[in-house]
């Protein structure tokens, strides 16, 4: 797979998630994706590691019923052969409360005949944790 | 600069970062960086946002004071003209009680004039928070 390639389907995959076109994200998904969120599961269930398509969509899902997606801006996007990594600054309302939580989003993308099969985020999971539960976590 | 440019230069300053190397890692940081590490600075004082080379090379002795370096290794490193982007694995012998913290560490890095210009860091900050700590957070 080109630069241009690679470029150019990350760029759908994320236009897709932006919009919340999960039937145009499923398809940008390839069948044994290899993903982990690097958070908290006691806080965020939908983080850790996910394998398989329907695995990942479910955990899509789980995020979609607690936080309403407000913005994914993807800042930086790096591409190199058939890898990308972006950081995105991205606002999130917690369902449940209203608020919005701000987050920046580094995420590690590998792509396999066409499609997402490797996906790793990180984020500062501590300020994360604190601005979901809405309070200081005591140390 | 040229992609090979920039491997070459960000392979070189990890070299020099994970041999100690301080003096050859303050001649490829660039007078006017701009550095940020995403975690709590209640936990981790050397965290936050730092601005010129004599500020990040302060933070990197404040990380030497706490912790020593046990293996740093760079499994992901993606680059796009004058950036990179790199997944590691990395583990810190924390010297106040020589416990041994492992943490993957995702960094973005711009270079100008060959020198480093702009760091990200992230990492899973409540897990390193917990690792620091040697006990649970309460939520």
């Amino acid at each position: 797979m080109s630069e241009g390639d690679t470029r150019a389907i990350v760029r759908e995959l994320y236009d897709a998630y932006g919009r919340r076109d999960f039937e145009r994200v499923a398809a940008l998904i390839h069948d044994d994706i290899d993903w982990v969120i690097y958070a908290p599961m006691s806080v965020f269930p939908f983080a850790g590691p996910r394998r398989g398509r329907a695995a990942v969509l479910a955990a899509m899902a789980e995020i979609a019923k607690v936080f309403a997606l407000e913005a994914y801006n993807p800042d930086v996007m790096i591409v190199d052969a058939d890898r990308a990594a972006l950081m995105s600054v991205v606002s999130y309302r917690q369902r449940a409360t209203g608020r919005v939580l701000r987050v920046r989003i580094a995420s590690f993308l590998r792509l396999q005949d066409g499609r997402l099969v490797e996906y790793r985020e990180f984020i500062d999971s501590f300020d994360a944790v604190e601005q979901a539960l809405g309070r200081e976590l005591q140390l």
